[in-house]
């Protein structure tokens, strides 16, 4: 869409949507064949060849030495999690419900990692049994760790999560710099070390995260440099190699009109540089990222029905029977100051030139409810159904979906 | 608190609380048996007396003849449902997701009415079916209720949803005025008013609903005379006298540092004065208001365990089992721009004197996940529970309770 279409811009399609029959299409199915299937509407759709496709193009843009984890926070989907399972090289999940998620689709806990600042003596116990490692949040969490290993005769196997003293530019969440909940400030963070290798614990490194959805691949290097160069401070000052690096996410995706993919090829060129010359404290470590949205965002479609298409002094709205109780971040999370567009169009006109500014707007009673703000789109009727993109990620996990009574959407991976 | 306490200012705590053993107590048990008894954290607890009390004084504020409706989209609990039969004139609904609410919690759904703008086909066949007055939103969707009612053989009960011209002036969410997904414009609500008459319907009149969560009695006074004005224009252009009109709510609740509480008495006189004076076209008229957050917002509070006491920077966070998954709006709604905090306490030392600042965060992986902001708090440590305020209304209804697989807290009414 060009700056000179009517209406307000709407977020840029991703790729890997087809066309049949005129309509959206995922997979090899229109998007009325696909509803159909699931059993209605609203309708989370997500594409095994799109995240697939992401993986491949990541794989190739990353040195070969570095892991790649899926951090199920953004979409834990059971089919998901299995899809994900020969494609990823760990899991990050973030409290004992995800664990339960992980041990239910059938995943090794070994290759999981657990972050999060309020974890209950119940869900140390539970992920130290099941052998997953452990990212520390504090002083007092290490020593609960400690104490619920030793009395289930378990060696947990513990990492630290740092708070580093800088965080990631350009990002959309900060993580890092200053007073935080997470992690351990850094300069703290050595006497920690060397407490829990002298308890006998299974020692595992490091995670530094610092910030999230970031666009910046400018950011993102002088981020992970910054990470690798405090992950060296800190190993020198326990005296030993760090076993394992998680250098934590941020990877971004294109949401809004104007926001460009993030070069993951000049990410990966600076990495493999960086790779080349590793001090000794991180030569033998095991390096990793850790990524959820960008893995599986733009993957997901957002499907729902046109219910009344209505006018209210000279505005269209076309009534849809979804909304923010299923993408709380499209509607603009209940009152941002600013809301932007994501990528939306009329699935069964996907080929159809747009010719009409219409609001999409969902079916709760708050004037918040909007999925689309005067968009440029396809003339719509009753009946159609609207798709809104980027709809993989924090879509159906992260909404409330009990609002007014409403309850959760279908969800299928194709 | 006064201005001069260190930190941010908490929230005012909201009358109807007390003091057992120096711990917050409610209904007469303290917040640790209140835990206990409900089987643990985090713990939503809602206030028979509250609510009570809160109800007494309204009608003790308003006109007898004004009609109190409940709308349940605040707080939908099975035994806040059946509390609020004997205290209610009625109920208001959003879905028929809360049609099913109202019905298995066995309430006569003669006194339900239903508003919304994307009711589908199978919630108006259930809500013409149990008898359920239908708020029109659009011509299409009267077009839909007529036509579903003389398949069903039912007389649908059929009122029209107004988008005024106005709205309700320093409301916190502003639902009428301009181009508006909700209601009709109110210009072509006499024609179709006189369509759903000559239909056979049975017309129950107007709902005129322009804001909410207001705190000023004079913006609530001017906006309800001007509801008045409307109807009895719309009645006069219809041509016959209004069986009913629902003047909608607004009456909002204090909740941050500031707020003073809505003057109800300014209110009551206001229509009292206009009652005694109507025009013929509201004289025998059904007249009535529609509560949610006013009936049930402070009489809730959201209790969470602190699983973690750190230090980072100086700072000190509380980390709480709790979080923005069961407390969205108290945490700002995922980054609302200036972040005020809620009433806060700690429920296991109420009466202590406040003597640090603390943050109170929750156990989500975002630095969104905070309760309360470097409020002023007695010295708390692990163990300990948090009392989140003014909880009773948009919490557990309206909080992304899967993120990060956390699930929902437990409620339970006392």
């Amino acid at each position: 869409m060009s700056d000179k279409a009517p209406g307000k811009p709407l977020g840029p399609i991703p790729a890997g949507f087809d066309t049949i029959g005129g309509q959206l299409a995922i997979g090899g199915k229109t998007a009325a064949q696909l509803v159909q299937q699931a059993g209605g509407t609203p309708l989370f759709v997500y594409s095994r060849e799109i995240i697939a496709a992401t993986m491949a193009r990541l794989r190739a843009a990353m040195p070969a030495r570095l892991h790649i984890n899926y951090a199920i926070k953004a979409n834990s989907h059971p089919d998901v999690l299995r899809f994900m399972a020969d494609l990823v090289d760990g899991y990050d999940i973030a409290s004992g419900g995800e664990l339960e998620k992980i041990m239910a689709a059938g995943i090794d806990a070994s290759r999981v990692s657990f972050a999060g600042p309020g974890k209950r003596d119940w869900e140390l116990g539970s992920a130290i049994s099941a052998g997953v490692t452990l990212n520390l949040e504090s002083e007092g969490e290490a020593e609960r760790a400690l104490a619920i290993g030793e009395r289930l005769g378990v060696t947990p196997h513990l990492a630290i999560r740092v708070n580093p003293s800088f965080d990631m530019k350009g990002s959309g969440m900060k993580m890092g710099g200053g007073a935080k909940p997470f992690g351990v400030d850094a300069e703290r963070v050595p006497a920690l070390g060397r407490r829990i290798i002298a308890a006998g614990a299974d020692w595992r490194g490091l995670h530094i995260y610092t910030g999230s959805q970031a666009l910046s691949a400018d950011a993102i290097v002088e981020t992970q440099a910054n990470v690798l160069d405090l992950a060296d401070q800190i190993a020198s000052e326990i005296g030993q190699p760090l076993p394992k690096l998680n250098m934590g996410g941020g990877f971004g995706i294109p949401y809004f009109h104007g926001d460009e993919p993030l070069d993951i090829a000049a990410i990966g060129a600076a990495l493999e540089e960086r790779f080349g010359d590793l001090p000794a404290s991180l030569k033998d470590a095991h390096l990793c990222i850790e990524l959820g949205r960008y893995l599986v965002g733009l993957a997901g479609v957002y499907l729902c029905r046109i219910v009344d298409r209505k006018v209210s002094h000279d505005e269209v709205f076309l009534v849809t029977d979804g909304g923010l109780h299923h993408q709380l971040a499209a509607s603009g999370n209940f009152g941002t100051v600013v809301r932007r567009n994501y990528p939306a169009a009329i699935a069964t006109r996907f080929d159809t030139p747009a010719d009409e500014v219409q609001n999409v707007v969902g079916c709760l009673c708050t004037p918040l409810d909007k999925l689309s703000d005067k968009g440029f789109l396809p003339h719509a009727e009753v009946g159609d159904l609207v798709a809104i993109f980027c709809a993989g990620a924090y879509g159906a996990s992260a909404s409330p979906a009990q609002f007014l009574g409403q309850g959760p959407a279908l969800e299928v991976l194709v």
